[in-house]
């Protein structure tokens, strides 16, 4: 164990403003999971400043468990993609009628045309935070992976990089397929690059698809 | 199931400029996670604007799972802070010699002195998404919710508002001591409220603790 410096409290505390504030918030709004993505590459160096963007995000006792992988291997994106196509196609049987004609409309990856896949993974294994606030609730470790997810989201849609969560996967076959360490639990799968232009949109993809519109805000915050 | 309204084009997407860009990332770095609350309320709606912006949120199949409980009866804060407090002192047995000694130095939650604590659940049983996104890991369900829990905590750094997730809980205990539907899952619990002026920092308190050093840049991103 090392004893930390001092921290430099010389540093000025930062001050958001109202302007900032709004913008804050124009992000979130426009945030969206992208599935309709141009194929050419990103400029060289943007997935590295996202994932450092991303590793700025909280941990539980400061673990930083996440583990980001840029799968560029043909053999496994194409993996994942048979992966992808299997399970989409099994999940839709619980389906019928007019909501299993919508299924079939939603476009739901777009593994096949973006350039970047992002293979996210938690360290279950990590000595890193020396087992801090996870022995009650071991899986705040994943959690912290999701909040660093959440991040990189946000940093890529102010960079107007659009990012897709893949979710749609057998993740034993995806963790068999990508050679993976055996601690390391996969907890996502990202398609990221340029967005096409129709993607650009205030208004989450499945309320523009007709699938499923906003919850009463009344559900969302309860007093007790 | 309803067909959505053609999506409102007019109106312009927005430009993130490079201002915002610094100031996003200058609010990454300082967004920390509080344990030293000042004890006067938060501003009158302070809360429920936190929820709104944490509910812009992606989720899975848009099932919008979180469910905020701002935790008000005195009675339910007792018990959830003497459950941290007996979970505290029993996770300290894990550690020896000067390990234990820091353990013992650090200040892990703020439960007594925030004059906000709202507890976050995942609503397992909601219909909205209709399944969508979550046959093959419907821990994705979960995950959403801690989407919105970290744009929460952005949301409170812009507007100087602490936030601390106490994760040191006996999760069952909690569950039944709020008096929770049986399908709604703990997912974490939040101390929010104004920090104390020495909390405001762009280092982790577990880095200026000597608990935990950032972890090698190397460890962040991989490629296969």
């Amino acid at each position: 164990m090392t004893h930390a410096p001092a921290p430099d409290d010389t540093v000025p505390s930062p001050r958001f403003d109202t302007p900032f504030l709004d913008t804050l918030e124009t992000l979130f709004r426009w945030r969206r999971d992208i599935r309709r993505f141009r194929t050419d590459p990103l400029p060289e160096g943007m997935v590295e400043d996202l994932v450092r963007q991303a590793a700025l995000a909280p941990s539980v006792g400061h673990a930083q468990p996440w583990r980001f992988v840029s799968i560029v291997d043909p053999a496994k994106r194409a993996a994942i993609t048979a992966n992808f196509e299997r399970a989409c196609a099994e999940a839709g049987a619980i389906y019928d009628g007019p909501r299993a004609e919508a299924y079939a409309r939603l476009k739901l990856s777009g593994l096949r045309e973006a350039p970047v896949h992002l293979a996210v993974f938690c360290d279950e294994a990590t000595p890193a935070g020396h087992g801090l606030g996870r022995q009650t609730m071991p899986e705040t470790l994943r959690y912290s992976v999701i909040g660093a997810i959440q991040q990189l989201w946000l940093a890529a849609r102010a960079r107007d990089v659009g990012v897709g969560w893949v979710s749609i996967l057998d993740p034993a076959a995806a963790h068999r397929d990508l050679g993976a360490p055996a601690s390391w639990a996969l907890v996502a799968y990202l398609c990221v690059g340029w967005p096409e232009p129709d993607t650009d949109s205030d208004t989450p993809e499945l309320v523009r698809a007709g699938w499923q519109d906003p919850v009463d805000e009344a559900r969302h915050l309860f007093v007790w």
